[in-house]
């Protein structure tokens, strides 16, 4: 059975990432996965919370929807006086899957927030932040180094997400907005550029799922994370 | 190699639960998981949100910590003006779980809120608030069945919740605050009666982890489950 | 004429105080004035606020409802985005009532925030958090002797709290839910040990009160004090 | 011995009240004792909040200070996005005594606000707002009994109130604010035309005080009241 | 054709300025231009806020309508949670026009902050505040100078506001509320001793207006201005 | 003398409009003016706010810049808990600019909501709003002809808007960052297509600046106007 764009069940959106497209900002990218359209900017600033041990760095990421980013306006955040929960969770998911990748002494007493700015949802907001976020921090931090600010790159290892989900009792790779919405599992992996889970969220909305099908969902999030990392890789100049 | 407080890897805190701990709730009970302590009172209301299909009722969760339930004070979110992030995150799955076992037309147009409060966290707050919600919920259920309310039950299944981690390497159930502060992967599921997953998060705080090991820490907490239901099926009276 | 519970005019409540409820808190109890149940936790911080003298301490109090503390569930504040006004103006009478019985120079520069958080509310909710509260403060009080962290006790008296009040023209003491609800005048004192006033706060809500109406009052709670003061001492150790 | 302004112990300051002080406001007045300068407007709306009983009224009150109404400017409470504790409790205090003197069946289903802004602020703020909201919400009542809104006058009583305080052991009638800021006691006392208590709050910020010297205070403030009564006839037009 | 108010078209409402209204505010006076009265208070603080080069001040204006300035009572800001967008628009043109007549090198390390509080409201309440800031500001500076703090005033020129617009295709000086509610256009001046704009803020709010129409109505503003500056000059002093 | 970016002092940095970029929004453009970026989303909904007349229509503008928008991060409001005043005075002038072209009783009862996020800020962003606002507001209008939700065109006029400023006493059109940062006066214009006026603002932020001066800036800001309409006219297909 084909999907609603014809893709079949193990294939990726097109993905498309354009680096450099903030004039300002020390990294950017904007990251298109079919027609989510996610600006990933990261900025660096020479101090770190309170919480960083002296001597170490930071890295947070911020997540936001505009107003028409969906299909429906939805009230601005401040107008509402509050964060919206679902971002509050997403952009700590989002910090957690960058840190993981960062070696935080290398990096020193600085910090970086990637900011993630959904200009256009149409299902998997949160890993495209994840694998746009991953790519504006590589280049803040590329500058860094090529600036003499710090002697090397402090990157561990890279970091790409995707989602798979079971739509009609059929796993399927990376769910569009309408997959999205009918979909009885969905669960988000953020690996490593050598396929270990660094984050893992799966949510029986519609049934509960037994442990063979959470597995094969892993696998298949594995499969699109090698095909990603390949784009990421192109992006940031091979 | 022992465990802090002298358990085997695969062993799960002491866990007690106190139904009807609260004169006025609907439902309610203390349920302690080793020095965790967490207060689920659910309370039933005859109104829906704006979102709920005409004819269906609905459940959802608070939670918070109270200000000394930690090691040190923290402020009280309203001190803040805003909610805290992380706890924004839990009451958005422990309502995703709770409402994963009940049927929404058996509910009929009436909400009911599962309010957390943590007296005391040592660790596991998220997974004691689900496993103790799910006590709240299903004695106020009963009640709305023995008022005369609604017909019959409108439970579909039972959920329960643990942890599991790595520390030291080593796979541990049901981490306390001491293990899963050193923790390098800690995961959380959320199961149904029948062993399938609900809710499933895993993450890598100090190093990723591969898919083996994810596979290991689910089976491990799978393990934890079936315990904990029937400690979870006696405190509803067998 | 009896009152709903039985209890004769000038009788309180059964209390029970259990003190070092919370692992954490350097003071706590659990304090239950009839169906009132109340968790009062003593912290202590290094550091005091702004407008505090050199050389001397400070002691505040913090006061919450939880939401399902009541007959109906209540929001809770940080939904709100506002400290409800009824709690603000508690716990500031319960911290001057708390700053009243202390020495700040003998506690030196510290501070302690006393966190009354009522589990379950069925009236007299401020003066048990006071009378509670004490008994917190001053286990914390120990404590920092015991430590050596301070060389004697700060305490310079002790402080105890209750209320009367005048339902259906019958003066009455420590007025449960049902009373309150339906009391014309409602006064509130809270003592020390040798029995003088530190906060007195009467309110005719259904009729104003004769000046010989409000000595009776005073008096009644003075009767009570007495008792409460015997309470608190033996949950102190004697 | 004198006082800092030259009065006797049992002396009130120099009152003042100008009505109808604001074109806009149903009733409105400035009131002046001494240094402190309160705006009193009545604003009559046609409706209720949802908690007042079908076919009666309601009366409220909000209090606030203008950021230089004090010797150091304060910040405005928007700017802290926080209503001042200090100010939620005064407005209870304010409109409580308010309500106390208005029949609600006779008022009908229409709400009436006395906002009582500080311009200047010399001591007894609390207590002027109770005098002048008196004043602006009687002038309300009669323009809706002139109007033919309602066919008589709600009023059941009058109220007044006034402060009294022990000062280096001196009994002193309506501190301003260097008594205020020296007081070991402060006593807060509304009362009606008859000389009955609506409202009492007495505070022991430097010592506590005997039950003696709690009457003593009452009757003081009992004593300025029949004084301050005489002023608001003469401003409402005897 | 004849106003409202039976002034001619290019006839300023009358104006009374009261300075040291108020006995705390380092400068301070009550503007009142027709029915519009504007309480404005200067503060003097030693601190700048973290923008301002060192050895230089600040200066900087709040704006606030009280409740009841209006013909309806509206909100407090506190119960909306928001400064009004049209009180943070004003607030920040009085803060430039104040700014732009002060040699902020002269003032030194310090700020004053004018808060300009609405007390009754009738059009104009913007151009009030400029005009009344400006004294208010002049007083607070001359006391700095009399008391040695400063050696020399840092006042460069003053400052004076007035609107002009269009209303039933007339031009007219000054709109009171109810020519403000009709006009077609609404267009503010702010200038200086010296007849040099600061400030103009000029709007269609009923139709487009032509270049040569503004053109017109910033004549009539400078012919108003012109009266303005006598009287400001008058309050100070001369 | 030549401008930073070899500008003529009369001439507009290049401006490109591209429609339709967004997929939901029933109106959308992104507006690039030399290196300011903007997204326009105009947002139809079928409900009017509390203040418009019945069977008419409303138009109304939000404003705001992405945290990495400007040289600088800029925290996001919804961490400050407050909307930037900043943004507040623009968005009421971009709604004001808007509502002037709309016929409302064409419209009908409904009101179109458009967003104006700046992704990248270079000076200019208010008026890029007006200008890009416009555009997004057209297609949506458009979009509810073709739809046959309304039956005729409700616009009555096109509007656009540009700044002009002094820098080194030089007359510049189209102020970038660079010379905005050193203007001495800085005036923008909303015009309609025949050249009138919607909306004038002028600050002489360095100094002061003559009737004469502020003649010569709306010319130049004319003729740039006329411009800046043959580009809208083209994005909207001639």
């Amino acid at each position: 059975m084909s999907r609603i764009d014809g893709r079949a069940g193990d294939q990726l959106r097109p993905i498309g990432i354009i680096p450099g497209i903030n004039k300002f900002a020390e990294g950017s990218c904007l990251i298109r996965c079919g027609n989510t359209h996610v600006l990933c900017c990261a900025s660096v600033e020479d101090r770190t919370p309170p919480h960083v041990p002296e001597g170490e760095g930071w890295v947070t990421a911020e997540y936001s929807m505009l107003p028409r980013a969906n299909r429906e306006r939805s009230k601005r955040d401040i107008a509402k006086l509050k964060l919206s929960p679902r971002s509050a969770e997403i952009q700590r998911l989002v910090g957690r899957s960058l840190r993981a990748c960062v070696d935080m002494k290398k990096l020193g007493e600085r910090s970086i927030t990637v900011d993630c700015d959904v200009l256009q949802g149409d299902g998997g907001t949160r890993t495209a932040s994840v694998t746009g976020g991953f790519v504006a921090l590589s280049l803040a931090l590329y500058k860094l180094v090529q600036d003499g600010t710090i002697p090397e790159m402090p990157l561990i290892d890279c970091v790409s997400a995707v989602s798979a989900g079971i739509v009609n009792d059929q796993l399927l790779l990376d769910l569009c907005y309408e997959e999205d919405s009918a979909a009885q599992v969905d669960l988000n992996c953020v690996m490593t550029g050598s396929g270990k889970l660094v984050e893992l969220q799966g949510t029986g909305e519609g049934r509960a799922f037994t442990i063979e099908e959470q597995r094969a969902l892993v696998d298949l999030c594995a499969k699109g994370i090698r095909e990603i990392q390949a784009i990421q890789k192109a992006a940031l100049g091979g």
